[in-house]
């Protein structure tokens, strides 16, 4: 185990892209439910044009366009936007509900279970994410994904990477910033939570945006570990 | 399983005395730690005289009297005052932190990690516990208590019976409060979760404050479920 990291007691994980595969996820979840409710609609374009839509729409909050707004409601808004461009219409609203809430039902990638139970063996481990509470808790009832808590960015009412959000994980721990590590598939991630003096992890995850993804495929900082993915992590935290 | 509690979807538990033996526990961690730190102390004498101090505490908050304080510094507090009367004297500032930490630290009621372990299968679970994030956190940690998440009143910065703290599960979760169960071995907390809607499960601890114990030996209201132990109370949910 490095010795940059022996002070780490809590491990926090990015969700979308890092733990879940939210992108294959969405088009195989959608797909099947459509096929039986006889919805005919392109569930992979729905996937990309709805995920362009993620910052836009934090962004919103961010400016001070609109008050506190949490993920699920963000997602709904977007949806509505981007629904008649990929064949979607007519829909009733429990079934728009349905859709907006396949961000609960999310699958994690293979390596993510057993990853985080050898990890949870000896560190704090939870998410940090943008998703709000229900979202989180849900996901990880669905997906298996044994976290000692939740730390959504709904309980500190910024979006990453404000730095509440890591600084409020620290503070609700009571634990310095070396002692928190943050991981990632994303280098912005991780380099605002290494300004704040949290431990980085890196684990690129190159087909988060499918076949075609050109960013976030290489490391962009000396992070204190790269991973090639959450078992691997686990080994080079020494569990 | 009882049709009243079939929409259920979250049971949140009180800790202190409900799912964990806290005056056993804090008897027990420091009885041994002293012996070993060559501190004479009434270890017995300090969990009973610390807790008389919770209600007291807790209502410098209720009051006005302070603005929000979490359990760890309210306990803290606490411990400064009744230090003295029991014995515990010339403590370093890191014994003294030990010694409060002790709260981190208790174990659960013989029945509590299987009846958890059960009720998780099919349930989302958390304590819903005056104890703060870290607190929480720590002591499933060193209890194996298997939370899905946990519900501090930290995060809703109230004490219970304060009613922000039931309706804020609810909220968090996106659920009605008649599909979230309150269980606790203490009949107050049962009485202000009914009134705002939720269910209601009622587990007696008769040794929880030693065996002289005169309150709370029975249900003092119909309660939705009054189970023998959180066993018991998983079977009775159909788990």
């Amino acid at each position: 185990m490095k010795s940059l990291t022996k002070d780490v007691k809590v491990v926090v994980f990015d969700t979308f892209g890092t733990v879940v595969d939210w992108r294959g996820s969405i088009i195989r979840d959608l797909s099947i439910w459509g096929r039986n409710e006889g919805i005919q609609a392109d569930w992979t374009a729905l996937a990309d044009r709805w995920r362009l839509e993620y910052e836009p729409e934090k962004n919103r909050v961010r400016n001070g366009e609109i008050g506190w707004t949490n993920l699920d409601e963000l997602h709904a808004h977007a949806l509505e936007k981007v629904a008649a461009e990929v064949g979607i219409k007519n829909l009733s609203r429990s079934q728009m509900q349905h859709v907006n809430s396949v961000w609960h039902r999310l699958d994690g990638w293979p390596d993510a279970v057993d990853g985080l139970t050898r990890l949870k063996r000896k560190y704090v481990i939870g998410p940090l994410s943008n998703g709000n509470v229900a979202l989180l808790v849900n996901m990880a009832k669905h997906a298996g994904l044994p976290w000692d808590n939740v730390f959504s960015c709904e309980l500190f009412r910024h979006f990453k990477p404000h730095p509440e959000t890591y600084l409020g994980v620290c503070r609700l721990m009571y634990l310095n910033p070396a002692q928190v590590m943050m991981c990632a598939a994303h280098n912005y991630d991780l380099a605002a939570a290494r300004a704040l003096g949290l431990k980085t992890a890196f684990i690129p995850r190159p087909i988060e945006y499918g076949s075609g993804q050109t960013t976030d495929l290489v490391p962009e900082q000396d992070w204190d570990i790269v991973a090639k993915d959450i078992i691997d992590l686990a080994q080079q935290m020494g569990t």
